[in-house]
């Protein structure tokens, strides 16, 4: 890794170093092709399914990474976080294959499906009330009592090389893109992508797929600096986190443009892939192919990868069914 | 073919003819494993997923096989059937591929989104009373007018030699398996991979996996004679038809055994595979690991195909979701 002043920067070497450390725990996800799509869109895509991944999500990969990475002796500690969504459940997983405690600190809130989630894949939930004082105050105790290492779901080095090993897949499986999009909530799959492909195949542009109601990349990526919003609201409930100085310096320098589709869309997109793929993906996942059937001109004709980044739904409360 | 008097019963060179009829018009569909299914019921199970099929299920196999069969001169009169689940989709998709009109008779009745998905292949509906005299006067009419080639969902040989190429493509897709199952209604897909397995590789056992509350064919297997139900009720909707002489030739033949389960088993099955493997299924298709579960030590040790047969699901009405 470079060491810059203010944080430590992944290089390719290190997506490579993940991709060696992490193989036997993930799956090599297939890609997916459809001709509805292709018919409707104009272009050639290229599903890359990380919702078939283990854990149901690509956040394993990065979490994978920052385990298997760790010294025996800091490994003893076990690891921790704070997130209560796929990156929970990918760091529990990780740790579980390792043998060590994974801590998750979690609102005492949140839904009982999540934390039967986190706990179903190994996970050691301590509950925290429902505010960001009282989650750093009780995530800082379970540090200090437990010496676990923590592990941050996209603003840390590991993961982001992490992330990386999902586009070297995906250019190894299709040949000749044009283009790969993926979702941006705090930017870690991009970055991993921009990390990636900026070095291995710099011809490949890069877009992030937004939702309107949480378009901070995107107003950032417009104003040149990062712009964080509180608390956005949005279907696509993996994207609402704003972006980090080490996601940011990936996106501002490796990102063709961010596009945005409102949540009618996202819906529509996500309805649209369960019934014409035949594959139960989560709302986040679907707002790539959602920014695409309304930006025809810039993908008809291109080859280009679509990023479905995980299948973790809810299948009680479908966005599509009004309760 | 082999003619017997009372009927044309379809060879495993039918099989292989039909193989190299349709190969151009169909998905090689992927085989899905998943460690948590494996570890729930101690088998090794490999997922036929023909929900990924063309116009969405195994039943594309057969209607192309009797599309693509047809002389120049019959195929120009076109093709008839009066079923409204897959395999009017599959008629209608197949005989789009050829160029030729595919005639679907349909009660006036019928949801809407049936109609819609079968207009949306090309199918041309003509819509009867909702009841068989009236389906099979308008059939009769239709039939007169066009001189269009009648081709039965599953009690013809031609179909049955099509459906046959799912367990051979199986086969070479899975090493050594020691049993396949698949659901059954009126036993096309069952007939198939009888067809295929007694001649292709006879050591394998075949199941058939029901609803209890549409268990004709198990008590037919059990009598040793056709006994159909008059209207079963059941959330596998495909499978509410009758065995025909036929599939009854291969079921009471080649089956090992045809096992059921209750309406609650099957909505369970079908919910924890969206929610395990992430992938869109139908009710039907969730009937084997329904009896999977229940009958461990059956399967238990062996290497288990189950025949997911198709993903062609209302996701405004799904079953564990009550309105």
């Amino acid at each position: 890794m470079k060491d810059a002043p203010e944080m430590l920067i992944p290089t390719y070497d290190d997506v490579l170093a993940a991709e060696a450390r992490i193989t036997p725990y993930i799956h090599r996800t297939p890609v997916l092709t459809s001709s509805y799509f292709n018919d409707l869109t104009g272009a050639e895509l290229f599903f890359k399914c990380e919702n078939f991944q283990k854990a149901g999500a690509f956040k394993v990969r990065g979490a994978s990474n920052a385990v298997f990475g760790l010294s025996d002796a800091m490994a003893a500690k076990g690891v921790a976080t704070h997130s209560s969504g796929n990156h929970a459940l990918s760091l529990s997983y990780a740790a579980g294959r390792r043998g060590i405690p994974c801590h998750v600190v979690m609102p005492r809130t949140a839904p009982q499906a999540k934390k039967d989630a986190v706990r179903g894949y190994g996970g050691i939930i301590t509950e925290c009330e429902p505010s960001t004082s009282s989650r750093e105050a009780v995530f800082a105790e379970v540090q200090a009592k437990t010496g676990a290492e923590f592990v941050h779901p996209y603003n840390d080095p590991r993961v982001i090389a992490g992330q990386g090993t999902c586009s070297k897949e995906l250019t190894a499986q299709v040949e000749g893109l044009d283009a790969v999009i993926a979702p941006i909530g705090g930017g870690g799959m991009i970055s991993g992508t921009c990390l990636t492909l900026s070095t291995f195949a710099p011809q490949v542009k890069i877009y992030a797929a937004e939702p309107e109601q949480a378009d901070d990349a995107c107003r950032s990526f417009k104003a040149g600096h990062i712009i964080a919003d509180d608390a956005p609201n949005t279907v696509a409930d993996g994207l609402k986190v704003p972006l980090k100085e080490l996601t940011w310096h990936f996106v501002s320098n490796h990102v063709t443009d961010i596009l945005t589709a409102s949540e009618e869309e996202i819906i529509d997109a996500m309805k649209l892939i369960w019934k014409r793929m035949k594959i139960v993906m989560e709302p986040s996942s679907a707002v790539p192919l959602a920014t695409i059937l309304k930006n025809r001109d810039v993908f008809a004709g291109k080859r280009v990868g679509v990023i479905i980044t995980g299948g973790n739904v809810d299948l009680d409360a479908l966005p599509w069914i009004k309760a």
